[in-house]
């Protein structure tokens, strides 16, 4: 796959998030004390968030905003080199850029573009690792600092979802700018794709893309950490329901990818999952993207769950009144 | 990661594993009915099997011979140019060239190489997917295959161990020939390498090599295949014991990689393992090797069971007698 | 517990239920081969099954019949003096008595007895213990027979569901002749019981009884089958989704009672369910009905998931046209 | 059972354990933070400490001391007349009796006595339920208080393992003063008892006793709270593996009573237990004893590991010099 025509390891992995909150207080204790995230660092505005075997300094950028929804979206590539391929490629592109910013607590320098749909992303080589202390190292070396065992505790990062008007596009835009493939896709009766999911590397997908059903810009739908196991998301699900957090759907199992799930609102109202996809991993170089037809995305999700009408409106930030 | 100097992902992913079994009706029940992999098809010597999300034809090919231990090791390349650029690479590298072979049931023309130990590796590009008929047809059409239920039933091939006289050399040999990068080690007092773990893509690994402690040569640890969950290899140790599969040791977790693991003889006496990562996954483009020195080692596993000896000493085929 | 006046521990456990269905052979296959049943053996019109661990002969017993529906549901008492005492409180109660049968393949004889609602009870002691062969016999001498590990492979029998029009006379029923105690129970608005949930030993429940909603009359809504984990359930799933079982609800957890369900159909339209307990038992002698309000029982199963409409309708047999 | 020959079911349940520390602070934040206990308040010399799910104020009493062990063992009788029927029993038992103590922050009055290894015994009826504050209130009102995740958070007190030098004679104990019943045993080939498993009710035992091989007198093995899921052991290995507590043995499964166990000591050195036994009850009222011979019982736990060496000869008290 390092042909230049197929230039996927290029990009490294989905790197972090950010996301804006109207009630920052209340989105931190979530993330932190129910969540299960760990507080790496502050500044200003914005506080960093890891998980327990995640290697960088955060993955999740929480930010004080008027509103909700993502600010922006960052992956890592392999190396300098590749930084600089890529940065030819989204400047042939035709694609918005927005050049380079200086980077946070948690990386250097780092370039930026935007989709068609209003989402910035960026991409950076330079980073922090995560510096464990003494409270915070693990006892087994080969993890990024303990397992905490605080809230739900989920090990890394795993994937976003945004909203855009027109997947397809927004795919010209993955494949074209961070060389990300297609795994699987919903191929709708009128002709549109109704969602796909995207990775750029081993993983079943890092983002993912469905049809903004409002009148929303830049929306999005949400942001997954992933567990080890599928026993840690009915364990989390007993924390949500203790804590008082609303559950929107799950815990059940996605027909596309496999992917055993549960959806929650944070308190800003930003939607949040914890995943986990067991063994699964995408190895053939030359994997077809999966095409699910409309028929088939109708029967609902693996076990028969009806997908709940929520997952299909709802995105942050809200869409103005009039607007959906 | 595609720079010259860093061919990775040249290399797709490990592809299959020939197992010598010299009682070839035994091993072909315990790896279909209790093992729980599928039979997709036979030759004159072998049988070709594979797990129900393997997308290939086969992982495992099992072939009637005098003794136990390793066929050879299957890599499949990330394309057409990839495999030309490795073939490059091995020629160059001074390690012994076995050239093409046809291919098999399973794949088409690969290129063998041997590294200094005495395993055979081989190369390819074309390769057959694994194609269900409508008995074997998954209800979701991502899967390679059904969810069969039989046995143990892992999901798919994930890693093998081989036994080397030196580590380091054969460490050069990965690198060299196959771009493989070392996740984590085991550096002796004596200045030795006791282990190397070995990957080509996102997984923590799917080599490793350790010390052979007989004057083995040639010889094979174990083959590992992975299982959605921990809970699984809970049960899969309840089936060996009743179906009266040696279990040699667990199920406990590996300190190293962090792997929960249970590890049994199948009949003819090759090592077989079952595994279960969790979220792990190697994400980190410029990833340190973890170094464990021979003190950490001797810790035991994460939860403190000490390493059964014959983990040690036991490899096949057996070393004939005064060898050991 | 022992007191004359609270008879509860007369009455040991949840014996047995006979299951009609007009899709004999259908529903054999669909509870050996998929639901994991052991067929201990066959007469004329039944069929016996039992769980791995279930150290009767037979927990159900399937009968060949013109619809579907529970024909009887046999509890076991703890001792002869205690069947006499049982028999004796319910000739006292006067509910309707009807005799002595001669038992089956798998018990002696055995007394029955009838509620308002026309479901037909029986209490026995004398039973038949299953005998493992060669093939069966496990591992570990303390279970019943071996771990087969086929399809969902439930450990034991867990409890039933009735329907009825009045829970609250159920309730005297099962109060009177089982000496059952009630653990949960649902108070409706109107002054009705919507549900309850009953036992005779530490179990949460060996028996509910919710309202019937339609004009059905001696109906079944389910029978349950225990598994060790959530996991259990999790993998049934996807064994009954590649089997092409209709899942009705779950997996999912339970408000009322904590439990852990998977909802589905066997071929003939009887309800089945898998669940999962826990650790929970009641063990205080003096427990106090949890009642729920019908508010609260409107919230939904544990984590929100709303109960599935069928839930609340479809029993077996079906209630001829034009009464529901 | 309800028959004066056989008056099991007068003593509903294990119903707390004193356990002596001295080392209270460190005991007491194990047993709070790791383990996941709750405290539900002190006194003078004790902490009193419930699981998550269990309905009694107290289920562990820690209590500062000059050395470790177990203060007492108290079982919760079914009524007051049952409370009477025991005590009658244990005075005409000619076993040492203590007569009436007051009771503590937990229950009322309690009768005690003690077995001729010199390990103290209660029953008492009078309890006090644990009272969830606003902070503690579950969002499912059928449990005794929130599930809060902290530590390993097991729901309830399960068993306790005791050491006698005459198992036979502590039998008799068990079976004449509480109507207990043996489920397991083992059988050693010089015709003694090596151990035994009781119950007063359906679970598969509350307390065990093993042969004392030290000198000691009034020995305890350890105690034991049970987990909703075998992975919640799992995990739980993880939090003691971060938290520097020893692990003795385990995460595995018992060939005896088929528990899937984890043994840690806690600071002052008591050995503690997480279990599951997943859905295995007792449920048959004429259960005649599992009897293991020696020859049974070496080959180790369920899935082959070998009882590590200590659980043979580690109880506390700690036996004085020359005493062991």
């Amino acid at each position: 796959m390092s042909d230049p025509t197929n230039p996927s390891f290029d990009v490294a992995h989905l790197g972090h998030v950010e996301l804006y909150t109207d009630r920052f207080d209340e989105s931190l204790d979530f993330f932190t004390r129910i969540y299960g995230l760990k507080l790496s660092g502050t500044d200003g505005q914005s506080a960093y968030l890891s998980a327990w075997d995640d290697y960088e300094f955060h993955t999740l950028k929480l930010t004080r905003h008027h509103s909700t929804g993502v600010g922006h979206v960052a992956y890592r590539v392999s190396s300098p080199e590749a930084l600089e391929r890529r940065i030819d490629a989204i400047s042939a592109s035709g694609f918005k850029t927005l050049g380079w910013v200086d980077g946070d607590l948690g990386h250097g320098r780092a370039y930026r573009f935007e989709d068609p749909f209003g989402h910035v992303f960026e991409i950076y080589w330079e980073t922090r690792r995560y510096e464990p202390d003494e409270a915070d190292r693990p006892a087994l070396k080969n993890l990024a600092s303990r397992y905490h065992g605080q809230g739900c505790a989920p090990r890394r990062l795993d994937h976003l979802n945004l909203l855009a008007a027109d997947v397809r596009e927004f795919r010209r835009f993955m494949e074209t700018c961070l060389g990300s493939r297609v795994t699987e896709m919903i191929q709708l009766d009128n002709g549109r794709i109704g969602g796909a999911w995207f990775t750029v590397n081993n993983k079943g997908y890092d983002l993912a893309c469905t049809e903004e059903h409002g009148r929303g810009h830049g929306r999005f739908h949400h942001v997954t950490y992933a567990t080890d196991t599928r026993e840690d998301i009915l364990r989390a699900a007993d924390i949500f329901l203790e804590n008082g957090v609303h559950i929107e759907t799950g815990p059940h199992k996605h027909a596309i990818q496999g992917t055993f799930f549960l959806y929650v609102y944070e308190p800003a109202g930003n939607r949040v999952e914890l995943a986990n996809a067991g063994a699964r991993l995408i190895l053939a170089p030359d994997w077809e993207p999966i095409v699910w037809t409309e028929t088939e995305r109708k029967k609902g999700q693996a076990w028969g769950l009806k997908t709940i009408e929520t997952f299909h409106t709802y995105g942050t930030p809200p869409v103005p009144k009039g607007g959906s």
